[in-house]
């Protein structure tokens, strides 16, 4: 295949083009007809009257005898009059008021006498004590405007108004295609070079948000032909079409092809990233939209692109999203050529809204997954500075940011074992935990933007752990160390210990392959100091720059036979069932400064420290000591 | 049967209890299985943990070939090195990395030569232009914790991470039981005495939107056998049970006997109102509330006792409602017993918030869904002024309150066909319109409450319609005068004119019953200075003092027989197929605040006025006169 250009038109003009021309050919809602019973959060096609008044009968809003008022006209305190049994009628709170009768007496203001009669003593106004028809809605009064969103109480007055079934705009369906040779159904078990189809899940599941339905095909293989009938079919099926994968214009490149030939391409190519390679693509009045293959870049490019087409269709302006001004505790470099979607985790500490940038790799989903925020970087800036106040669509409730710990430093299993624990005693406290090391963290703390740093440094002087390293960078205080646990570190080797790695030095053998952890690291730190003792050159150790953020990455990395040792704790390789050459004990505690201290958050994550639960757990996990977690650690 | 004594137990107290009661009893959520595809919007039971890695194998982030680093170490620029076809393996992007390649070198940085060798220069890093193992998910790592929403790209996460089925907490299932003699089912053509059972409707929706599933039962008779036969069926099937109606201590109160019957009762009576005889029964952990008949009590009630229930099983913090600070426009007087609950009409005016206070009929379920927010008067405080600062829950999105435009004074049809046709043009501008009269609306365009007033103001002096007024109420000036339409007034009478009713005076002529207009309103003072006129006196006029709000629930009194005239416009008159006696036409006009004039929803209200579709619809509803709406007529 050819290498096609691609356009690179800004984001905001293309979204209008496209939904401009779609327009043009005659895009937008079909009404159906639904039971009102079933209408909760549609929205109405056109507006909806009232049939009948409610009430729909003049009906008595107390207990006693419904009269005509002209005949107790007379009746006063002194002159009270008796009405005959022919005069009146007995009735209840929401009977219906007789023929020939226009007020009600409460049974409190009449006596009754032994020959059926009643007497009064005061004038009944007409239309005393009355629900009057329509008192809640009038026949032909409109109930609901057109284009408005069905609430609960709306359902009640259309009911009460004699409106049984209502026209709605329909839902739009969406298509969704996957394709591509290398793409299987989700499955536990992939072969290497599979890659699991999830994007029409997510993609669904988007949509399904929305307010549209979502239609999956079958995934279909790089054929030309086989896309072209498939997208066919969901042209003819759906309002609006995904066509996923193969919209860069790489080798298998089939989809602008296909899209040109079963309807036209308003524009390959805009000025995002990710998601540069959309396809705007459309049969008549059906956009059908070309969508990248990695995950993220799917993401973006339908919200950004097929979102709005959906608001449009529903008519339904409510959903606005909502924006925090934050700190950025990181640059984000961005280039001049695109508008950038840049993930960010978020969480107060203190008054200060923080936003870290997370990894912006197009396949790692997780990271939206973890994501809190959107930081758009507009076309044309090149990006923000750390410490920078940035404006962020928040993709979760703000309040939750409220509520959140905010951790940031070294990596353990543990953490997200905490968290879990915390959200189960008390489901409105989240953490939110970034893996940078323990020097991270303390930078982190530093510049106000942690609630607390997990850390493991050992001073290589005193052989003592982490006190040394407060008192350096917290000079004047302002921090508390809370202990935490001991964790076993050492080798972590492929199971069987095929190549026989028996103490640290080992690592330097010839054929051992090594998987490092990143700068900053505690492991890292203990590792260079272990190199020292044994006099080790790392450039002698094959694979010492080759560098994972987590434990657990580093054990992946052995499992799979692409590594042969990597330093690391007994928790992870146990997970992985690796075998393991113990080296230390080393104490992980956490660092948390006095202005955290005493917030709901941080204090619900001492509690949850200090719980039998917490122990147990740990315990079950292995490869942890555990003294008295959550206990104040004295600065000396 | 016998008055049951009720409680007057604080709501909030009530709630806790009512909640610790059930958690003893082992009031929790369950949970089920169910595919990752469909678990957006879910909460999870349980921690969910990844199986597999992602990626699962080492890829190829490049188009190039695969190399064993070691092979590649001595290239330089000026060294190069060649590879025999031995050692090294071409790929793409996305490809698995064969066995013994460690490196990929991009095809941009390597020379083929003719007998299939390739030269490099410069040695390979080992693991560069490597997508690792687990780069996005690790298996063993904790991707979601207990309790929390599944999100769109959660669900893309864990198909990532090999897990095809979570356990998340089962919806809860809430039963409702509506009971009543007089209830039937939703009809058009109900009898006087009819109740239209839309109670199961308004709560199944609004337990659905809270994340629950609605079980409505069949309607049951007042019969004690029946109902207890029905709230054991609704325990035994559902995971909550409502028993709608007969929950206050009135002659059919069956509901707390049969809940003491099957169950317990906590409390029958809470200090809140609407809602006051609510009870709080529960068998074992399943809660069974019985809700008054009142639509509006029974939604509130719901919303202060169920919804909490649910939240509490689904665990699911996050959605907290929102609340904003606005002005009150008329006083709240409330009791110092309970807790009161006000619906409340709210919209921007300027920068201020104005909050007016709706219908608090209990019965007025058309209020509920008028209504924007809800301001909770706490018990022992007897309520608050006009112009007081309140803190209100908001029920809609807070930006719908900016872009709604407050119309305040003279009711007239037309100006739910002009709201609709705005919102129809603009899906973000609404209208709120509150009908007080034309009076009513300039004063509260004299304290800046509204964005526009229509009135139709009769100048008895000159002849002259509002022009007059605007100099009176508005001596310096700070509005405009915009010319809306013509209309007819003139008596509504029933169809086919029995009592030959020709002229105003007739009204009162012996055996007409007259349904007069409230105070303030341009209607009834056109109607007094008619009187004036012919020399009526009012009191000689059978039902002058019987006052509504607007020209149809004039119109319904008339239809239904309860009264046999009514001043009016002759659009109302022909919608209720009417006769009607015309009388004159009156300018019904808008006086629009110069503070007011240049917002969106102002612009787009009178852009509406003028357009061409506004003056066809105005004309098809009859008894209008359309010159040029939406000029500026001048103040002269």
């Amino acid at each position: 295949m050819g290498f096609e250009y691609l356009t690179n038109v800004a984001l905001e003009k293309a979204r209008e083009e496209y939904l401009a021309k779609l327009i043009e050919n005659g895009f937008g809602p079909i009404s159906e007809r639904i039971a009102v019973q079933n209408s909760c959060g549609r929205v109405t096609a056109e507006a909806v009257y009232a049939h009948i008044c409610a009430p729909h009968y003049a009906a008595s809003a107390m207990d006693g005898i419904a009269v005509n008022a002209k005949d107790t006209f007379n009746a006063t305190e002194t002159t009270p009059i008796t009405l005959t049994a022919d005069k009146f009628v007995v009735l209840d709170t929401g009977d219906p008021i007789p023929e020939g009768c226009d007020a009600v007496i409460m049974v409190e203001d009449i006596v009754r006498n032994q020959d059926a009669t009643v007497t009064i003593h005061a004038a009944a106004a007409p239309w005393q004590h009355i629900r009057q028809i329509g008192e809640d809605i009038c026949a032909g009064e409109m109930i609901l405007p057109s284009h408005m969103e069905v609430s609960p109480s709306a359902i009640g007055a259309m009911i009460a108004g004699g409106v049984l079934e209502i026209n709605v705009i329909k839902k739009p369906v969406i298509g969704i295609i996957p394709t591509g040779d290398e793409i299987i159904a989700p499955c536990t078990d992939p072969r290497p070079g599979d890659i699991l189809e999830f994007n029409s899940s997510i993609f669904s599941a988007m949509v399904r948000q929305w307010g549209a339905e979502a239609q999956v095909y079958p995934i279909v293989p790089d054929k030309y032909d086989m896309i072209k009938e498939s997208v066919e079919k969901a042209v003819s099926e759906c309002d609006m079409v995904i066509l996923n994968a193969g919209s860069s214009a790489g080798r298998e490149d089939f989809s602008a092809k296909v899209i040109r030939e079963v309807g036209e391409v308003l524009y390959h190519g805009i000025a995002m990233k990710p998601g540069k390679p959309a396809i705007l693509g459309y049969k008549g009045s059906k956009p059908v939209l070309g969508v990248p293959g990695y995950p993220v870049s799917g993401i973006i490019v339908i919200e950004q692109l097929l979102k709005p087409l959906v608001e449009s269709w529903l008519k339904n302006a409510d959903h606005k999203s909502q924006h925090a001004v934050a700190t950025l505790t990181r640059p984000v470099v961005s280039g001049l050529k695109y508008e950038e979607f840049v993930r960010v985790r978020m969480g107060y500490v203190g008054e200060r809204l923080m936003a870290s940038p997370l990894s912006r790799g197009s396949g790692v989903v997780s990271s939206f997954m973890k994501a809190d925020g959107m930081l758009v970087v507009p076309q044309g800036v090149e990006g923000y500075e750390a410490g920078e106040e940035v404006n962020i669509r928040l993709l979760c409730p703000e309040e939750k940011l409220r509520e959140t710990v905010v951790v940031i430093g070294s990596h353990d299993p543990l953490l997200d074992e905490l968290a879990d624990m915390m959200h189960l005693e008390n489901s409105a406290v989240y953490m939110s935990s970034s893996h940078v090391g323990s020097m991270g963290g303390i930078m982190a703390l530093r510049r106000g933007e942690a609630h607390a740093a997990p850390c493991h440094l050992l001073d290589t002087e005193t052989g003592e752990y982490n006190l040394s390293f407060i008192k350096k960078y917290f000079p004047k205080g302002g921090v508390r160390l809370i202990r935490c646990v001991g964790r076993q570190q050492g080798l972590m080797v492929a199971k069987g210990n095929p190549l026989n790695i028996t103490k640290f030095a080992d690592i330097a053998k010839d054929g051992v392959r090594y998987v490092n952890r990143q700068k900053g690291s505690g492991t890292r730190i203990l590792t260079d100091y272990l190199c020292k003792q044994e006099g080790l050159d790392n450039k002698s150790i094959y694979g010492y720059e080759r560098e994972e953020l987590t434990h657990t990455s580093v054990a992946a990395q052995i499992v799979s036979g692409s590594a042969d040792a990597g330093m690391g704790i007994y928790s992870a390789a146990k997970l992985y069932d690796l075998d393991f050459v113990p080296i230390c004990i080393e104490e992980y505690d956490l660092i948390i400064p006095d202005h955290a201290w005493n917030t709901p958050q941080v204090q619900q994550m001492i509690e949850t420290l200090k719980s039998d639960k917490f122990k147990e757990k740990i315990l079950s996990m292995g490869g942890y000591t555990v003294e008295a977690p959550g206990e104040i650690i004295e600065l000396g």
